[in-house]
Formats: C-alpha cells, structure tokens, sequence
C-alpha cells in the first residue's frame, strides 16, 4: 500500500518537476519510509533535493553534548563519510535546505523510564523544522528524518514532502543481551546499542553476570571476576569498559538496566565470595556443591548491601533488574542450617517464604538506596509478597494470564515471553513477533496501564560476538515496532516491504542485520 | 578421553622438563588435537618449543608457487603477524627448529577428483619432518601441523611430540555456497574458502545462479548478468572476481565446481537471453509467463553449447555441475509447440521422454567439451538415461535407498541430503551431521566404492554476507570429519572437546564461526 503511494506520488511530482528521475526500489521494498512507523505520518508528492555538502543541520533551541553528537552522528549516518558528492540540481528542483532543531528545554542527562520522546517533524519547504520539549524526542526526531532520505538514480539525496507526529506507545523498549554464556566484546555491544537507536529502542538490559560466568569487575569485590570471570584479564568488563557502554548509550536516549540475577542463577558468584552461597548436604554432610545464595546468614545482606550500593554508583539508572527466576530449593531443602532457621523463624518446610524473607531483605536494602528494581516473575507467581512498586518482567508460557495477574496486584510489568529471540528457526520468524499484541489480554484498562513495555531477549547459551548481531537484527525490530508504534500496526504482511527496506537500511549502515524474508536484495548489501 | 591423555602426558614431561609450565584448555576443550582426525594419529609426552623468530618451515624436495605461498600463509597461521614474541626456553627445553616439507614430486597445478592428498607428519626430533608425494598432500598436512602448535602460559608456542599417517576417506568433501537467492561478496566467499582449508575440504560447489539471479558476468553472453542479476554492475561476478576466487581456490588445493542448473531453476537466465525459456500458455495462448529451458528449439543447444564451451574456459576443473532438479513439466504440457514435438518424436504425454532429450542433448554438448559433470538426483529418479560417467549427486530425502539405486545402475554418487545446513534449528546441531555415515546403507562394496563423498549445502534463502560465514561454520566441520576421516570416527559425544577446541582455533583465526556447543569460551574470543 505504501509502496504504491510512493510511486504515485513521484509520477504526480514528475509533471512539474521533470529533472528528479524515479527511483526504484529492489522489488518488494518501500522507499524512504521509517521504521517503526510513527504514530501520525503523511507524505506528500512533494520531491526534495538535500545537498550534502550544504545542508545545514543545527540547533535553533536549546542544544548540549548530545545534541551536538547527534547532530554529527546523523551528518554521517544520512550523508556517508565523504561529503564529495556534488549534485547539481535543474533550477526547478526544490532542495531541501536545514533542519531546524528545536529542542524546546534543557537537556536531560540520563534518559529514564520517565523520559519524554515525542516529537513533531515537518519537511514542507526549504527549511524542516523538528520540534520536541526533550532530547530524547529530539533524538528519536533526527532518526526518522534520517529514514525519510534515500538515494537517487545518481546517488543524489531525496525525500517526499512529509509530516510526522510522533510518540512511543510504551516507555520501556528494550533488548536483553547476556554476557555470562558468552562473553561479548564491548565493540559488539556497542553495535548493537547503535542498532538499538536505529530501532527507536530504549533499553539495553544488561544480562551481566549468571551461573556461568562474572565478567563484571567490581571495584568493591574484584574477586567476584577473578574467580569467577572465565577469564580474569580477557573477559571481563572493567568500570571504564562500563562507563563508556553506558556514555554510549546514553547520547542515544538509551538506558543501560544490569541485571544481577539472586539468589539463584548465582553460582559464579560464590568462586569469588566465600561463604555467600547456600552448602549442599548429602548424607548428612556437606557434599561440595552451592545452591542459590544463602539467605539465612548476615553475612549474606552485609554483602549484598555493599555490592548493590557500587552498582547503583556505577550504573545511573535509577532502575536495577534483580533476576529472580528459577529458583531451586533442593540445596536449601538439604541443608540442616536453612531448616533450623526456617523452624526458629516459623515457617517450617515453606520455601517460598524463605525466598520472600530474601526478597524482602534485598529489595529492602535496594530501597534504601533508592533503587528501582525489576524482578522476574518468579518471584510472584511463588507467592513471594514484594514491594508495590517492584516492576515484573514476565518471561514464561502463558503470558496473558501471568501479566494479568501481575498487573492485578498493581505491579507494573514487563513482557518478554513472545520475544525470546535466541529460539531460531528456519525461515522467516519476525513475522511471530510481530504478531504478539502486548494488550491482548483480559484486564482493566487500569492494569493495561500498567504495562510499561517488554524486551527482546536474546539469551547467550548459542551466540557470542560471532554471530549476536546477525541473530539479533533485523528480529529484534519486529520487537522495536511493535513496542513503539499505533497497536493499528499489526499487519505483518503489509509491514513487509517496510521491514525490507529498514533491513537494507541497517544493512548500509553497517550493523550485520540478517536476510530475514527469502530471496532478494539490497541496494547497498553488507561489506 | 584425548584430553585426560594430554594433561597426564604435561605431568609425565614435567618430571624432567621443569621449565614449561603446564598450560590448560578452557573447560571441555582439548589442546594442540587436529580436526578433522588423522587416520593414524599418535601423540607422545614429549613437549617441544617453537622459536617464532627462527623456525625454519622450507622445502627439502620439489617446490612450486602453491607450496611457497602456503608456507608464508602458514608461518603467520601459526605465529601470526608479529613475530617479536621471543621466549628464552630454559636449556633443558627440546626445541623443534625446523620443518623439513618434503614434496616428493613437481607440483600439479590444479586439484582434481583424482589428486592425492595423503601425507606423513612427523614431529618426535628437531626436525620435524612433512612428507608427501603431492602437493595437495603437504598443503593438508601443513593445515594439521599448524593445528598441533598452541600457546603456552607465556604465549609461547609448543606442540607434543607426534606421528601421523593420514589420507581422506572421501575424495570430494564439498561446501555448496548459492549466490543467487542472495549475493555474496567475493571476500565472504574467500573467507569460506579459507575455512574450507582448516577443514581439509576440497571442492567449493559454486551454486552460482539460479531463478532469481543471475550474478555471473558472462564475456560471450554479457546480457544474462546485465538483465538476468540483481543489478548488473554491483550485483555481479566478473571474469576477475572468478579467476581470483578459482586461484584462492587452488593454492589451497581447493577445486571450484560451478553449477549452472537447468532446465528447471532458470528464470534469470530468460531475461538476457530471449526464446531460451518455454512460454507458458493459458487458454490456447502465452500468458507471459516462462517455464524451464524450451527442450525443443535448435538454438537452446546452440547457445547452450556456446555458454559451456565458455564455462569449460573459466572453470579449470574438469567438473560441472548441470543441475537438473525440481524440473516443472506443468508449462511443457501447456505449451501446443511442446506437445507436438513429442508427438512427433514419437513420445506423446511422456514429459520424462521430454527431460531425457534435454539431458542428453546437454550432456552430449559436454562430453564434445570434453567435461565431467554432476547432476542432481531427479534426473536419474525420473528415469532419465544419462551416460554412464554421470555423477549423481543425492540431496533427496530416504537417500539410503536412492544412493543404493543410483550407485546399482553404476554411477558415482555425492550426499548432501543429511547436510543440509540452511536448515536451522535451536541448540547444538553439528551432532546429527556428525552422526549421518554415509556408507550406512544396503549395497555390494562395489557400489559404495561408488561414494566419491559429499557436500555440507548452505541454500542461500536465508544467507548472505551479513551471516553466511557464522551460519556455515562450525557446522560444516561436522561434515568435513566424516568426509575425511576413519568411519570409527563416530562418537559425537568424544568428539565434541576437539570440535571445541577446532572453532575456537578458527576464531582464533578469523573465521566468524558461532558457538555451536552451549555456554563456554575461547582463550582468543571473535574480534
């Protein structure tokens, strides 16, 4: 549909404007058209011509360093490395000359749940003219007027006459990535944080550390990656590595969330802290296993405490994500301390509220800290009673009934069940994550409310910096366009040339997206 | 198993070598151990060191441009680019000096299904000694050499003391690349060329049109590419680009094998080439559609016999894949001109008839050129006569039986059915490649001399350069262990610590190979 438009309007423009030829797309592809589609988008017939050598790009409000990145950022993204090319145009041709910025107010430092990224952008005339009350709508602006460009039959730089106002359905848009399985390199994380940007995508959910390995180099406890990185030198993140993901990020208007996942999925943390983890017993005796954490022990919070006082030092964020899945209570059911302290405390054989009494001790000491905290929702369906506030990202079969439920309890929540990206098969599957609606569920509109986004997880039993990119891009914006646009854009089959051409976008950008959609091509492919 | 040997062997050279430290793999890899396995392979206690400076990798028999370029190739496989690092060995360390590459003969210059590959390697002195009367044979035992070097604690490089003896089981050990459902660089290409090599595979099946493009630039026929590729000038391979990845080819001993399938598949090859396809007809007339190759014009054959006269001048090696699957007889039976000719050649309705003229028209054309050629399956399942020289390569599903039907009727025979590696699934997959045995059918041991081996086919649907390499690699080392190595190489489940250690050591070189074996690492991760 859109693709047809397009070509009807260039015919309309061709009657007056004789010197911009048409300009094909490979079959089956749109042109010039953003994803994920803003809320409110026109195009017009109207061809304009934008000079790359000239074509001023400047703040006309308010402006700070990410401004002034974005501004050089989007310069190359829409331009290319080389300024050289020199079209001239036929004197009837209408080229497109600024853009004008209006950042309304001062800059935020740090996006956060609460940032504001709507924007309006209108190129009409010689002069665009992007207007948004933050920089974060200011961000997500400059990338959509950088998908409305493309390239001419000799390489000049176009777009239609367009206007967009825009704004994301939910808050929260993220990508999971799990540095434990695997180890990724800071360079591939930052690829897929750029890729994230190109995708109108907010959160970078930082699966740091697990059972398998602790590459996070603490600065309070450097033996947690000593011991426990898989190796201590090579494959771990120091605080600069960190500070310069999360600086990188942040000129994009993307949040960096860790996530340390207690009390299980913890087993590499105990190689570098002796004494946290929970002692297996056989036969009566310790038999050289760890389950999850201990939580009967002070020594236990006193750690925590200080371990989770460093993070929230080192990540601004106001939000931590404290994992919480798949806890397993055989070693606590082994172990003749945790049953004492479970009778002494009076809830004998009750596991569930040992994990509650961990819970709350952990979450309590985040509050002190003045934390956020999102939990999986484990800790919930167990019966676990958490703070009010405490956010849950549901993960499991059965979403619907889960983040009803959630959401019934007054939580706000999360989803990621649809979007687990690290299940693959063949053929094309973006088309299934476009197709799970994160409203489609029995609820109030008070508990939909609630519902502050969801993310793609990529999880890293089978990817590493080898092929994260690939697995990840273009899947991952399937998850991006239905998390930001109109819940009206639920039609795979139409989206299709769409997602074709962000694919060969990203493609020319550089980022290692996947062909996703059976035989073709694009214009610019990888190199 | 191999990996206990090894440590227990460290620990034995340590009593009287106390200067080298014992160096360990990750977790489940083994260390210094060839992939694929020798025939003979026999590994001993003793530790010896390689001086980067000063080792000396020279011919003592004949030499040749392929041998030289494979010995530089190979001092930097092994040492990599810098050769500063210069580790003082302690004087009771045994240091192995030189490599003494013993080709017994002048070199050929291209591989053939008929070259020699088998080679002796031993390592028990200071000189070590390679020996083999092909150069196909010193290239594949230099590719284990290398593989037996690894780093020790101080990044210096050791190997244990070895004997090999070792020849392929299969002569053809193939990778299918396609580059018409998408394109693929030159460089993607090369780089699996180069995998291909650390995996002693020996013939890059170049799947290089097929209905939806037609990437190869023709000189005789240029209009095939101009119209029939994505786009004829960035979408192409030119006779350079040819000649450069057949030369790439061949100093790895690496045979290049085009398929240029017909009748069916040959969309693209219509666009350039005007009357070569059958026009289909609805209600007594052409509906502007085209079906396979038209079989009963003079001028297909004639420019048939001109394109292959061509082809046979490109490509060096005396084989040509000609394809011949999934053949449509629905627009051969609407076509009047069709089904008169049949009538007048004396087979009426017999559409089998019809592809056996075809066949054997084409098949005549190449033997005049005086080439080999290999043909998918269907063409013999629909009882097509063809000569017997006839290569016939089984994709089909049940390919026991059609292996043992094809090689009754005395044809050689390829596999790829079980190696289909466009088919993806969750979790590690190489196991079941690992597990297919290609003789493990029903038939006379004159039928499976028959077997000249197979082919790991990557369709390319869902692959281009963006993830063609991690997609392909390590699974198709699966294959080329089954292909080269003793039918007792059976066990997935032993192998899996050197399949380990092999992608690792590919990464290690370069090659994007993703992690096929759940979570873990490698010293040297992807950069």
């Amino acid at each position: 549909m859109h693709r047809c438009l397009t070509v009807l309007l260039i015919v309309a423009f061709f009657e007056s404007h004789l010197s911009v030829e048409a300009v094909n797309a490979p079959p089956g592809q749109t042109l010039g058209q953003p994803w994920p589609m803003p809320q409110s988008y026109q195009s017009y017939p109207d061809l304009l011509l934008l000079n790359s050598a000239t074509f001023n790009l400047s703040p006309v409000g308010h402006s700070c360093d990410i401004l002034q990145d974005a501004i050089r950022r989007y310069r190359l993204i829409i331009f290319g490395p080389s300024n050289a090319l020199k079209f001239r145009p036929k004197s009837n041709v209408n080229v497109l000359a600024n853009l004008d910025v209006n950042l309304m107010n001062e800059c935020e430092k740090y996006p956060s749940l609460e940032m504001k990224e709507n924007y309006t952008l209108t190129v009409t005339s010689s002069t665009a003219n992007l207007a948004s009350p933050t920089i974060w709508g200011i961000l997500r602006g400059l990338e959509t007027f950088s998908q409305l460009v493309y390239r001419g039959n000799y390489g000049e730089f176009l777009l239609n006459a367009t206007k967009i106002v825009d704004f994301p359905r939910f808050s929260h848009r993220g990508v999971l990535l799990d540095t434990s399985r695997h180890y990724l390199s800071k360079e591939v994380i930052k690829e897929n944080i750029e890729a994230m940007a190109y995708n109108k995508m907010n959160v970078f959910h930082w699966h740091i550390v697990d059972d398998q390995s602790f590459p996070y180099q603490s600065r309070k406890y450097p033996k947690l990656s000593d011991e426990g990185a898989y190796n201590r030198f090579t494959h771990i993140y120091t605080q600069n590595d960190v500070a310069e993901i999360i600086e990188f990020a942040r000129v994009r208007g993307i949040r960096v969330i860790p996530e340390y996942d207690t009390p299980g999925h913890s087993q590499s943390w105990g190689k570098g802290q002796k004494g946290l983890l929970t002692e297996c017993y056989s036969q009566g005796k310790p038999n050289g296993n760890f389950g999850p954490i201990n939580p009967i022990v002070n020594t236990t919070y006193t750690f925590l405490e200080g371990f989770f006082s460093e993070v929230q030092q080192v990540f601004p964020d106001k939000y931590t994500h404290m994992g919480g899945d798949e806890v397993s209570f055989d070693c606590w059911k082994s172990n003749p301390d945790i049953t004492k302290f479970m009778q002494q405390h009076g809830f004998p054989g009750n596991y569930s509220r040992l994990e509650q009494y961990y819970e709350q001790r952990l979450l309590n000491i985040m509050a002190k800290l003045n934390a956020g905290y999102i939990i999986w929702q484990e800790v919930v369906d167990n019966g676990v009673k958490v703070r009010p506030d405490t956010v849950v990202h549901v993960w499991k079969g059965g979403w619907q009934q889960d983040i009803a439920k959630v959401t019934a309890l007054g939580h706000r929540a999360l989803l990621s069940t649809c979007w687990y990206l690290d299940y693959i098969s063949y053929g094309t599957d973006w088309t299934s994550y476009y197709n799970c609606e994160p409203l489609n569920w029995q609820g109030s509109a008070a508990q939909k409310k609630l519902v502050m986004g969801g993310e793609a997880a990529l999880w890293g039993e089978f990817v590493d910096t080898s092929n994260v990119v690939s697995r990840l891009w273009p899947r991952a914006s399937a998850v991006a366009e239905k998390l930001w646009s109109s819940s009206a854009m639920s039609d795979a089959t139409s989206a299709t040339p769409r997602f074709k051409e962000h694919r060969c976008r990203m493609v020319g950008r550089g980022i290692r997206a996947e062909p996703q959609n059976g035989p073709g091509y694009c214009v610019k492919e990888f190199n």
